[in-house]
């Protein structure tokens, strides 16, 4: 399929979370139906999504009839089952493609493609004993970190090693999984482009937003990043670069370290990113929408801001907020619609527009 | 029931089409699920809402089990059947309430109310006989416009009458109806007011925008609308003293005829307006969120306009130029989800952002 979808068509998502709900109302302004593929109870996205299937990803037959009743798939999440994608895959195109998947699943195969585009990332070397861990801090030296190269985001799955006698219990943490590690890079901040890449091969970027991370979870982007022209189209570049290696479609994230010596990448997930949020009230067409059309085989939108933006997250507890949030001046209220705010749960954002711009 | 609605708590909408569709996704973003009661099949706004009740307005045993499963009760149009209004008031409370609903219901009490606040209106008189027109018209002179005082919108059981002879015809187009004579206002251009009054009786409204119709339907909303900084606020005050008057509470919008006498009220409808959907790209907090806000008793949002923005409806054939929309920069296109274009269907909308300002 390489038309446009039509109006009316259904978008099959992967994933019920947040992402997936901020998928769906994009879609919907589109004129699109979504149907959400989740297994846990009551998620977040089906709440405004056309169709839900409750089922878990070795549910052949559920897996079936979801792909029967859509006429493309997406995801909101990296971390689907690969036998799920092959059953998938033979049924309706999956955008992002498969290679964006195996690549963002695993941390080794990540860096190996981005230091083969001429990429700079943190030093790193694959830790499986305890004798791969001593031979790389000797050549990374400390203090690095110590991560399972599948399955791991907001910072778990992760341990930090400060000085060679942390090693022992840093591997521990791993729980005999395959690991990396990472030097640590010497970095002012963070700053994240989101990208897209539409079915014709055209590129789109936001703006770049820099992050602020609280406990190895996201609390704020804001924009306009604290960036050199230099370094704001360096950053641009980085994402068209993998974006085009990857042949693309859709809405991809990429983390990057702002370093004296140039643009680090951290790392990159194939979906739309909790660091592009702020789109939703920024430019007139966000991310979530940028991505559905990417994968309907519309044309990109244009991505220019209209306003500075700082978006907050709310996590947990930060929901208490939410009635001096509603009476704050230029703030746009997100929420997930998730029934009970545990510690470190994403309840919703909020984005401040700071400053309308020409 | 005085208190914010609960995060997770349910709003009854009465209506499915693309207000209710709008309303249900800012409902979504404030953490509230919706319930779509329409007896249409397949309404746009079942798409993006939790739950969807298709039955009749006399349905009484659908109408309770929609009542009973909502916290509070909105809606989407005004002409609801007397009798659903007083079954569901008896269970749940409707907001905005009864008294808008009947003044707005007949343009007869609506001219008779606003007249009562002392704003002025188009001269005006009631007509069911040919006798009651021959008086009006030699009251009122010519060009005229007769309107059926119930059920009209969109151009919809209106006959213009030009000179006396065309009396005759206009009258037969009202069916028998009873009917009102409007004389013509020499009016520069129109403008609306969106505004709303919270629970608490905190009134806040929009920048008023300025509207061009297309054969009786409504072609475009701009802001800023041409209007002196005098005009402005009397456009807002007059918003103003109508929900206080009404002791309102939701989103009201307010047409207006600017002349050089001042401004003349046109019409008023109890729920978010057409002409407020530019307030999605230019407000932090849209027209159709402060609603929610309003009926579920939160503060309501700050209405500042931090962009320039022309709002296009998409009717009928427009949706051939989709494709042309989808590559403007700075549009942002809200379709509808309905199948069929028919000739005079209000598709969807496009937001094009003009200017971003401080």
């Amino acid at each position: 399929m390489t038309d446009p979808l039509k109006s009316g068509a259904t978008i099959g998502i992967l994933g019920g979370g947040q992402l997936g709900r901020m998928l769906s109302v994009a879609a919907a302004r589109l004129g699109y139906k979504t149907h959400i593929f989740e297994p846990g109870a009551a998620p977040p996205a089906a709440e405004v999504a056309h169709r839900l299937t409750t089922a878990a990803y070795d549910d052949v037959a559920a897996l079936t009839a979801f792909a029967d009743s859509v006429d493309v798939i997406t995801y909101e999440f990296e971390n689907i089952p690969t036998e799920a994608l092959d059953l998938l895959e033979a049924l309706r195109p999956i955008r992002p493609g498969r290679r964006a998947l195996a690549i963002s699943q695993d941390r080794i195969a990540e860096k190996d493609f981005l230091t083969g585009l001429g990429l700079s990332v943190a030093p790193y070397a694959r830790v499986t004993t305890r004798a791969d861990l001593d031979v790389a801090l000797a050549n990374i030296g400390t203090p690095a970190i110590l991560k399972t190269t599948r399955l791991g985001y907001d910072g778990k799955g992760q341990a930090r090693i400060m000085e060679a006698g942390d090693a022992a219990e840093a591997l521990e943490a791993m729980n005999g999984a395959e690991a990396v590690l990472e030097g640590f890079i010497d970095f002012s901040h963070e700053v994240s482009v989101i990208a897209a890449r539409g079915l014709d091969g055209s590129v789109a970027a936001y703006d770049p937003g820099e992050n602020v991370h609280h406990a190895g979870i996201l609390h704020s982007t804001t924009v306009p990043a604290k960036l050199s022209p230099n370094q704001r189209s360096d950053a641009v570049l980085i994402a068209a670069r993998i974006l085009n290696a990857l042949d693309y479609v859709g809405v991809l994230g990429v983390e990057l370290f702002v370093t004296p010596k140039g643009l680090i990448v951290n790392e990159i997930a194939p979906r739309v990113h909790n660091s592009g949020h702020w789109t939703q009230n920024g430019c007139a067409v966000d991310q979530f929408e940028q991505h559905i059309r990417a994968v309907a085989g519309l044309p990109l939108g244009d991505g220019s801001r209209f306003a500075d933006v700082t978006m907050e997250n709310l996590i947990g507890d930060d929901i208490a907020r939410i009635p001096a949030l509603l009476a704050e001046r230029n703030t746009a209220l997100h929420m997930y619609g998730k029934p009970e705010a545990r510690r470190g749960r994403k309840m919703g954002h909020v984005n401040r527009i700071t400053r309308g711009i020409a």
